[in-house]
């Protein structure tokens, strides 16, 4: 375990002998996982002390951290995770709240929290996530780094904890993005589809952004259409934001208390503030509310399928506003949360990829603007990211 | 694991083998661990995520759970105990709040919440707890259960998380006092001094008595008088109740700075209500405190030796009252906690041994009466105990 003493990124769990490739193309990169990821020698402990009593020590490594062993990398340790990963806001009442590495002030964002934590405050190269909600792309926003949602279902999950299957993936973080590429060479391959080359502005979901951080977001984005060319106006919303919310949520609500209820109606743990009260909300969901949003995403998917096509892809903000300090109680996290949820929901209501590229912010904070792609069009975006640092626009 | 869904009793760790004795003094009885001792093939997660996961799993286990296994009791579990032993309430905010089995709607009381849960539900026989300030003589009067804080020093603490080392003690629970004197056999043997005799009646300290539990309680003690003999009135409480209030929780608090201090400036680990405002109290204990209550300690030792002499008992009401509801606030608790160290630190301050017995009570639930000695007369209260059950008095 490397020292953390100022991040709090890590789960302080004793060293165990994590083998790798002494050579490969991610050979000399460390990495970390999220502790959701099972690795032969350690507790897997999903940010929730049960949880982490009931683990005991895993025999098998999940295939996704062994394909990074594989390529070379290093595997340093097991970063904090939002309990149960059922939250945005990088505080876990049992484990602590890792440190934001560019913003030390604000939160580092959740769910994948000390993942961002770890590569921001440059305690190792790579760290592997989860985003079901937005748990990489938030904390990638609030961090200043690189942080992919792939398509649903690109990049396996298996040996990792659920929250909400539909809706889970498997992302990653760094700082730069010739590290994120060399990543994605290992974890995507190469694309079956042409890379998508039509740039798309969706109009409403850029009303959501927070007034405060509108200029600094908008230039942002000229500077990325200087480079990926001009972007054409189009509406990703259907019916109305509530719609997509509340469809949104009563998927994750339901398939989150298939996964952890169980648990909790057995154990009764206690849960930290606002975890309890989201799955107090996901027990109640009914089946006539699954069935609507079912249906709603159904609509919903083939409405953006339409506007992507196979060549579109959507640059928009990827959070409302830079993170919040991390003064700020439960109830306004809870505000700027649900908020957020608006911005993030289209591509996990989609299983669409997603990437947050660190390239705007307001006040000495970062925020990420986001590249949203058709499904499959994983590997573009990520080309699209190294495009643009190589033209001078991020890092 | 035994199925303890109802009582959360126990830290639900995987089964680990734990092998015991075919035969001997506790064959056929089964028993269980506070969170604090180590057992080979589990972790020890003294309540505190981040010490659960610094843990690892224990090569080896603490002689004391390891005399148990050799004379032959079966090991059930590792129970529940307040974050960092450092609570009165049987509610850790990570673990959840272990059933009282005599009185469910109220709290289990603390540190050793799970042993006293386990026991006082039938779950084992025996628990193993351990009694700083009360840890095992609070739950035994909260939950109807025998239970013993030794002399200090005379049942080993090796391979159990300290709190304040000076006061730390390992006692255990039991629901009868036949089986309590088998456990007594093997965990203390026989005394080095003849027994005492002489029945004392502390009028000061049954002065803390809640008065809606004077009536009951004083019936109980006229139970126990009548077979143990009428007890001579004395002062036990030096300068004011206040005085030996403070001085034990700086002599504890400084204590248990040093033994938990390290961890948290290192993990600031986020700590349940009350355990984190203890913690900052402990931090705060200056050396001029320290040093006062060292020699305070001292004169009121001497001086409980003078009224004990070699023969002498006190005959005390363990705890103010009935446990407190399991909906009592925080607030609330901390007040009731306060009021109980009162009655309670005598034998700390002293390193008396004092045994609860379950033999008062109100309104449904239960309360001990404790039997306290002189230093080395464990083995003789129990005797006491055992003499009371065989006159009808107690289980």
């Amino acid at each position: 375990m490397i020292d953390d003493r100022q991040a709090h990124a890590f789960v302080p769990y004793p060293d165990a002998p994590v083998p790798h490739a002494a050579t490969g193309t991610l050979a000399g990169l460390s990495f970390a996982a999220k502790d959701l990821f099972d690795v032969a020698g350690y507790p897997t402990g999903g940010g929730n002390p049960i949880v982490l009593a009931l683990s005991g020590i895993k025999a098998r490594t999940a295939p996704t951290v062994q394909r990074l062993l594989d390529a070379g990398a290093r595997f340093v340790g097991k970063t904090v995770t939002d309990e149960l990963a059922f939250s945005m806001n990088g505080q876990n009442a049992h484990f602590g709240a890792p440190v934001n590495g560019a913003a030390p002030d604000r939160i580092s964002g959740g769910s994948s929290s000390g993942s961002a934590s770890a590569v921001s405050n440059g305690l190792c190269d790579v760290a592997l996530g989860t985003d079901t909600g937005g748990s990489v792309r938030a904390p990638a926003s609030h961090c200043g780094l690189y942080g992919l949602r792939p398509t649903h279902g690109r990049v396996s999950l298996q040996g990792a904890l659920d929250l909400s299957p539909s809706l889970d993936t498997c992302g990653w973080f760094t700082r730069d993005a010739a590290t994120f590429a060399r990543v994605a060479d290992v974890l995507l391959g190469a694309d079956a589809l042409p890379a998508p080359t039509r740039l798309l502005w969706p109009t409403d979901l850029w009303s959501q952004l927070a007034p405060s951080a509108e200029a600094s977001t908008h230039a942002a984005a000229e500077r990325v259409q200087a480079v990926l060319g001009r972007a054409t106006p189009v509406n990703v919303v259907l019916d109305s934001f509530d719609a997509m919310y509340w469809h949104f949520r009563y998927i994750q609500g339901r398939e989150a208390w298939e996964t952890d209820g169980p648990l909790i109606e057995r154990y009764a743990p206690p849960l930290g503030p606002g975890v309890a009260e989201r799955f107090a909300f996901s027990r109640g969901v009914t089946n006539a509310q699954v069935a609507e949003a079912t249906a709603f995403r159904e609509r919903f998917t083939a409405h953006l399928d339409a506007l992507l096509g196979r060549d579109g892809v959507l640059l928009l903000p990827t959070m409302p506003d830079i993170a919040p300090l991390r003064a700020e109680p439960e109830s306004g996290l809870e505000d700027y949360r649900n908020r957020a949820i608006r911005l993030l929901c289209a591509a996990g209501l989609a299983r669409t990829p997603q990437i947050s590229l660190p390239l705007a912010g307001r006040d000495g904070a970062p925020m990420g603007l986001s590249l949203l792609g058709p499904r499959g069009s994983d590997r573009a975006l990520v080309a699209m990211a190294e495009r643009l640092a190589a033209a001078g626009v991020g890092r």
